[in-house]
Protein backbone atom coordinates (compact mmCIF):
# COMPACT_ATOMS: atom_id res chain seq x y z
CA UNK A 1 0.00 0.00 0.00
CA UNK A 2 1.33 3.72 -0.99
CA UNK A 3 0.87 6.32 1.64
CA UNK A 4 -0.98 7.78 -1.29
CA UNK A 5 -3.50 4.85 -0.50
CA UNK A 6 -2.93 5.31 3.23
CA UNK A 7 -3.79 9.13 2.97
CA UNK A 8 -6.98 8.50 1.31
CA UNK A 9 -8.30 5.97 3.35
CA UNK A 10 -8.10 7.75 6.16
CA UNK A 11 -8.96 11.60 5.37
CA UNK A 12 -11.33 10.13 2.00
CA UNK A 13 -14.97 9.16 2.37
CA UNK A 14 -14.35 5.64 0.85
CA UNK A 15 -15.64 2.74 2.78
CA UNK A 16 -12.80 0.52 2.01
CA UNK A 17 -12.19 -1.50 5.13
CA UNK A 18 -8.61 -3.25 5.68
CA UNK A 19 -9.38 -6.53 6.06
CA UNK A 20 -6.64 -8.57 7.39
CA UNK A 21 -4.21 -12.01 6.43
CA UNK A 22 -7.49 -13.81 7.19
CA UNK A 23 -9.70 -11.57 5.71
CA UNK A 24 -10.81 -10.21 9.15
CA UNK A 25 -11.71 -6.38 10.78
CA UNK A 26 -12.29 -5.60 14.53
CA UNK A 27 -15.46 -4.69 15.85
CA UNK A 28 -15.92 -3.30 19.08
CA UNK A 29 -19.95 -3.04 20.24
CA UNK A 30 -20.95 -0.77 22.66
CA UNK A 31 -24.22 0.04 24.43
CA UNK A 32 -26.00 2.59 22.77
CA UNK A 33 -27.69 3.71 26.05
CA UNK A 34 -24.93 2.71 28.61
CA UNK A 35 -22.26 3.76 26.51
CA UNK A 36 -20.26 0.03 27.95
CA UNK A 37 -18.00 -2.03 26.07
CA UNK A 38 -20.16 -5.12 25.28
CA UNK A 39 -17.56 -7.68 23.31
CA UNK A 40 -15.08 -7.63 20.60
CA UNK A 41 -15.44 -9.61 17.74
CA UNK A 42 -14.39 -9.98 14.21
CA UNK A 43 -15.96 -9.54 10.85
CA UNK A 44 -15.31 -10.70 7.13
CA UNK A 45 -16.87 -9.02 4.28
CA UNK A 46 -19.94 -10.85 4.22
CA UNK A 47 -20.61 -10.03 8.08
CA UNK A 48 -20.10 -6.30 7.74
CA UNK A 49 -22.30 -6.24 4.71
CA UNK A 50 -24.92 -8.31 6.41
CA UNK A 51 -24.87 -6.20 9.60
CA UNK A 52 -25.35 -2.72 7.59
CA UNK A 53 -28.07 -4.34 5.38
CA UNK A 54 -30.25 -6.07 8.14
CA UNK A 55 -29.38 -3.43 11.06
CA UNK A 56 -28.30 -6.45 13.14
CA UNK A 57 -24.82 -7.40 14.26
CA UNK A 58 -23.21 -10.25 12.40
CA UNK A 59 -19.56 -11.67 13.14
CA UNK A 60 -17.51 -13.89 11.67
CA UNK A 61 -16.38 -16.70 14.15
CA UNK A 62 -12.93 -18.00 14.15
CA UNK A 63 -13.49 -20.56 16.29
CA UNK A 64 -15.96 -22.07 13.97
CA UNK A 65 -14.80 -20.14 10.90
CA UNK A 66 -18.22 -19.46 9.75
CA UNK A 67 -20.77 -16.60 9.68
CA UNK A 68 -22.35 -15.66 13.07
CA UNK A 69 -25.39 -14.27 13.38
CA UNK A 70 -24.86 -12.66 16.87
CA UNK A 71 -28.82 -14.06 19.17
CA UNK A 72 -29.63 -16.46 16.56
CA UNK A 73 -30.02 -19.15 19.16
CA UNK A 74 -30.10 -17.08 22.03
CA UNK A 75 -32.45 -14.41 20.95
CA UNK A 76 -30.02 -11.52 22.19
CA UNK A 77 -29.28 -10.25 19.04
CA UNK A 78 -27.57 -6.09 18.67
CA UNK A 79 -29.56 -3.86 16.54
CA UNK A 80 -27.35 -1.79 15.39
CA UNK A 81 -27.91 2.30 15.59
CA UNK A 82 -24.80 3.22 14.21
CA UNK A 83 -21.10 1.98 12.99
CA UNK A 84 -18.04 4.34 12.99
CA UNK A 85 -14.81 3.14 11.29
CA UNK A 86 -11.36 4.25 12.64
CA UNK A 87 -8.60 6.26 10.92
CA UNK A 88 -6.78 3.13 9.21
CA UNK A 89 -9.98 1.49 8.24
CA UNK A 90 -9.11 -1.42 10.36
CA UNK A 91 -11.63 -1.13 13.07
CA UNK A 92 -15.32 -0.56 13.32
CA UNK A 93 -17.26 0.62 16.32
CA UNK A 94 -20.94 -0.70 16.54
CA UNK A 95 -23.04 1.04 18.69
CA UNK A 96 -25.94 -1.01 19.23
CA UNK A 97 -29.47 -1.76 21.65
CA UNK A 98 -28.82 -5.30 22.94
CA UNK A 99 -31.98 -6.96 23.02
CA UNK A 100 -30.61 -9.33 26.45
CA UNK A 101 -26.99 -10.13 27.86
CA UNK A 102 -24.16 -10.20 25.34
CA UNK A 103 -22.24 -12.54 26.57
CA UNK A 104 -22.90 -16.02 26.66
CA UNK A 105 -21.94 -16.61 30.00
CA UNK A 106 -25.41 -14.73 30.91
CA UNK A 107 -23.04 -11.38 31.92
CA UNK A 108 -24.43 -8.44 30.41
CA UNK A 109 -21.12 -7.52 28.89
CA UNK A 110 -18.19 -9.67 28.45
CA UNK A 111 -15.93 -7.61 30.15
CA UNK A 112 -17.03 -8.37 33.64
CA UNK A 113 -13.57 -9.06 35.13
CA UNK A 114 -10.95 -6.25 36.19
CA UNK A 115 -6.92 -6.55 36.28
CA UNK A 116 -5.65 -6.09 39.69
CA UNK A 117 -1.80 -6.99 41.00
CA UNK A 118 -1.92 -9.55 38.03
CA UNK A 119 -5.04 -11.06 39.40
CA UNK A 120 -8.59 -10.63 37.99
CA UNK A 121 -11.24 -9.35 40.48
CA UNK A 122 -15.25 -9.19 39.47
CA UNK A 123 -16.84 -6.12 38.77
CA UNK A 124 -20.00 -4.98 38.75
CA UNK B 1 -7.40 -26.31 24.45
CA UNK B 2 -9.87 -28.39 26.58
CA UNK B 3 -12.96 -26.88 27.71
CA UNK B 4 -12.22 -27.42 31.51
CA UNK B 5 -9.30 -25.16 30.70
CA UNK B 6 -12.17 -22.18 28.97
CA UNK B 7 -14.44 -23.11 31.65
CA UNK B 8 -11.49 -21.60 33.74
CA UNK B 9 -10.48 -18.95 31.66
CA UNK B 10 -14.09 -17.75 31.29
CA UNK B 11 -14.78 -18.32 35.53
CA UNK B 12 -11.84 -18.00 36.93
CA UNK B 13 -9.49 -15.28 38.52
CA UNK B 14 -6.19 -16.53 37.14
CA UNK B 15 -4.88 -13.43 34.31
CA UNK B 16 -4.36 -15.95 31.16
CA UNK B 17 -4.36 -13.84 28.16
CA UNK B 18 -5.50 -16.05 25.24
CA UNK B 19 -3.02 -14.43 22.59
CA UNK B 20 -3.48 -14.88 18.87
CA UNK B 21 -0.96 -17.06 16.58
CA UNK B 22 0.78 -14.23 16.47
CA UNK B 23 1.08 -13.51 20.11
CA UNK B 24 -1.29 -10.51 19.75
CA UNK B 25 -4.16 -9.67 21.90
CA UNK B 26 -7.05 -7.01 21.07
CA UNK B 27 -6.97 -3.96 23.43
CA UNK B 28 -9.69 -1.36 22.95
CA UNK B 29 -8.97 2.28 24.77
CA UNK B 30 -11.80 4.05 26.07
CA UNK B 31 -11.74 7.87 27.34
CA UNK B 32 -12.19 6.86 31.31
CA UNK B 33 -14.60 10.58 31.49
CA UNK B 34 -16.72 10.45 28.06
CA UNK B 35 -16.28 6.32 27.44
CA UNK B 36 -15.81 7.62 24.14
CA UNK B 37 -13.86 4.77 22.26
CA UNK B 38 -10.65 6.27 21.23
CA UNK B 39 -8.62 3.89 19.24
CA UNK B 40 -8.07 -0.02 18.61
CA UNK B 41 -4.81 -1.72 18.58
CA UNK B 42 -2.87 -4.75 20.02
CA UNK B 43 -0.78 -5.79 22.50
CA UNK B 44 1.68 -8.50 22.90
CA UNK B 45 2.73 -10.36 26.37
CA UNK B 46 5.40 -7.50 26.57
CA UNK B 47 3.32 -4.58 25.81
CA UNK B 48 0.62 -5.92 28.55
CA UNK B 49 3.32 -6.38 30.99
CA UNK B 50 4.54 -2.48 30.46
CA UNK B 51 0.91 -1.11 30.58
CA UNK B 52 0.54 -2.82 34.04
CA UNK B 53 3.37 -1.65 35.36
CA UNK B 54 3.92 1.65 34.22
CA UNK B 55 0.17 2.78 33.90
CA UNK B 56 0.67 3.75 30.49
CA UNK B 57 -0.34 3.00 27.97
CA UNK B 58 2.11 0.03 25.43
CA UNK B 59 1.22 -1.51 22.52
CA UNK B 60 2.42 -3.74 20.01
CA UNK B 61 2.69 -2.01 16.05
CA UNK B 62 2.37 -4.66 13.40
CA UNK B 63 3.39 -1.78 10.91
CA UNK B 64 6.51 -1.34 12.52
CA UNK B 65 6.54 -5.27 14.47
CA UNK B 66 7.76 -3.67 17.25
CA UNK B 67 6.98 -2.12 20.97
CA UNK B 68 4.96 1.16 20.89
CA UNK B 69 4.62 3.36 24.24
CA UNK B 70 1.82 5.52 22.98
CA UNK B 71 2.21 9.06 22.92
CA UNK B 72 6.26 8.48 23.04
CA UNK B 73 7.08 11.45 20.52
CA UNK B 74 3.88 12.88 21.10
CA UNK B 75 3.51 13.07 23.94
CA UNK B 76 -0.01 12.73 23.90
CA UNK B 77 0.54 9.23 26.12
CA UNK B 78 -2.84 7.26 27.74
CA UNK B 79 -2.67 7.14 31.64
CA UNK B 80 -4.70 3.94 32.32
CA UNK B 81 -7.21 4.20 35.05
CA UNK B 82 -8.78 0.21 34.75
CA UNK B 83 -8.13 -2.19 32.56
CA UNK B 84 -10.67 -5.12 32.33
CA UNK B 85 -10.34 -8.39 29.83
CA UNK B 86 -13.31 -10.18 28.08
CA UNK B 87 -14.75 -13.87 28.98
CA UNK B 88 -12.58 -15.78 27.07
CA UNK B 89 -9.87 -13.50 27.51
CA UNK B 90 -8.54 -12.68 24.24
CA UNK B 91 -9.78 -8.48 24.16
CA UNK B 92 -8.28 -5.83 26.83
CA UNK B 93 -10.46 -2.93 27.08
CA UNK B 94 -8.27 -0.24 28.52
CA UNK B 95 -10.18 3.21 30.09
CA UNK B 96 -7.80 5.67 29.94
CA UNK B 97 -7.15 9.73 30.84
CA UNK B 98 -5.82 11.01 26.82
CA UNK B 99 -3.19 13.58 27.59
CA UNK B 100 -4.04 15.05 24.27
CA UNK B 101 -5.49 13.84 20.83
CA UNK B 102 -5.32 10.40 20.69
CA UNK B 103 -5.61 9.19 16.74
CA UNK B 104 -2.17 10.77 14.73
CA UNK B 105 -4.29 12.15 12.66
CA UNK B 106 -5.25 14.97 15.71
CA UNK B 107 -8.61 13.53 16.03
CA UNK B 108 -9.60 13.38 19.62
CA UNK B 109 -10.72 9.87 19.01
CA UNK B 110 -10.06 7.48 15.85
CA UNK B 111 -13.25 7.23 14.90
CA UNK B 112 -14.29 10.42 13.77
CA UNK B 113 -16.55 8.88 10.51
CA UNK B 114 -19.64 6.92 10.32
CA UNK B 115 -20.74 4.38 7.49
CA UNK B 116 -23.26 5.56 6.21
CA UNK B 117 -25.38 4.20 2.88
CA UNK B 118 -22.32 2.71 2.04
CA UNK B 119 -20.50 5.84 2.27
CA UNK B 120 -18.32 7.44 5.30
CA UNK B 121 -19.44 10.67 6.60
CA UNK B 122 -17.52 13.18 8.98
CA UNK B 123 -19.02 12.99 12.64
CA UNK B 124 -18.08 15.50 15.29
Amino acid sequence: MTNENNRDRESGLALVPKYDSNGLITAVVTDDSSGALLMVAFMDAQALELTLETGVAHFYSRSRQSLWKKGETSGNVLDVVEVLIDCDQDALWIKAKPAGPTCHTGAKSCFYRKINNGRLESIG
